[in-house]
């Protein structure tokens, strides 16, 4: 009915982005069992048949979707990090915005994903490529943020840790709003962090 | 068929007691969707009906078997916290020995029940009482075990910190076998505690 005509290529690119983030919505809002391709195409506004020409599968559209997403996620940090204060305070800022990445319905969406893969073998393989893929760019893109050097020993480890307290604090939000503790914990893990990367222990 | 019989209420509360342990099993293995009573007696080897006298639906069997297992596992933690060594060292075998509390079947099942409860409001309620509860506990033993002084201004926070990041790391152990990074992540933490710790920064 439009009057502007899009050509084909750029329709189809938007239908898979609106399915991409349906998939996602829908995965964060009912889990995996409620987020099959037909629910997802009728929540983005897309014909079964269209859907399935995308996404064959459940697995396809759901992996997709958090692959697209996590690399719309480091592409904004790298975006943000440019706005990040140099010298005292970085580290928290630093912090704090890897910390967004582990918050909110993305994470939500992932998480979902990550517990049906534990529970499917198939599923888990899949998932297993995307994660090894997206730590490792998290990892690096850690690292040149809070400008630290890889090769001193600890460093390494102590970029990981934060990584991973990120998911643990991420995954503590899932069910109540826990920004108020997040923030003091967060507060406290710069001050270690600092200390750490400085003397090189 | 036993020669020797079990007195009723014995034998009730062994009935319970193996539906909650099929509960946690069937949870790791399959999830929350896959978990109904009829599954989880099935597995114990419990008539429907005796299953349905214990928990009339599945967020009791399910919230009433995590609760356990977290219980089970303090008091484990409890016990073998008395093996510690005290001085040098005992701050990496106590972050180990929490450590094991978020890896394996039980966090598993944990996780399956929280991603379900982020999904399904009345279960969410009941399992913020639960990890509540749950949550308290573990801090006040780890305060035990590290032997510090909440008082102290940032250890309240670096204790919270500690369990967090055990958290995300039984998180990333969920999809595969993590253990050799995490036992670097873990020597690297228990380096940056005690530096905090002693220090009260």
């Amino acid at each position: 009915m439009d009057v502007v005509r899009e050509p084909r290529q750029d329709r189809s690119r938007a239908t898979r982005q609106r399915l991409l983030e349906a998939a996602i919505e829908c995965l964060a809002e009912v889990g995996w069992s409620g987020s099959t391709v037909a629910v997802v195409a009728e929540r983005a506004g897309v014909s079964r048949g269209a859907a399935q020409h995308h996404f064959p599968t459940r697995e396809d559209l759901v992996t997709s979707a958090v692959e697209y997403v996590s690399q719309e996620r480091l592409a904004r940090l790298r975006e943000l990090a440019v706005d990040l204060p140099s010298g005292p305070g970085r580290t928290q800022a630093v912090i704090e915005l890897v910390e967004h990445m582990y918050t909110g319905p993305v994470f939500g969406a992932a998480i979902h994903l990550w517990v049906a893969a534990s529970a499917d073998e198939r599923l888990r393989e899949r998932v297993l490529v995307l994660e090894a893929r997206a730590g490792r760019e998290t990892h690096r893109v850690a690292l040149e943020l809070l400008g630290v050097d890889e090769s001193v020993p600890g460093v390494r480890e102590t970029v990981q840790a934060t990584l991973d307290l990120a998911r643990g604090l991420g995954l503590a939000n899932l069910l109540s709003d826990d920004s108020r503790r997040r923030a003091k914990v967060l507060r406290q893990w710069a001050r270690m962090l600092d200390a750490s990367l400085t003397s090189g222990s």
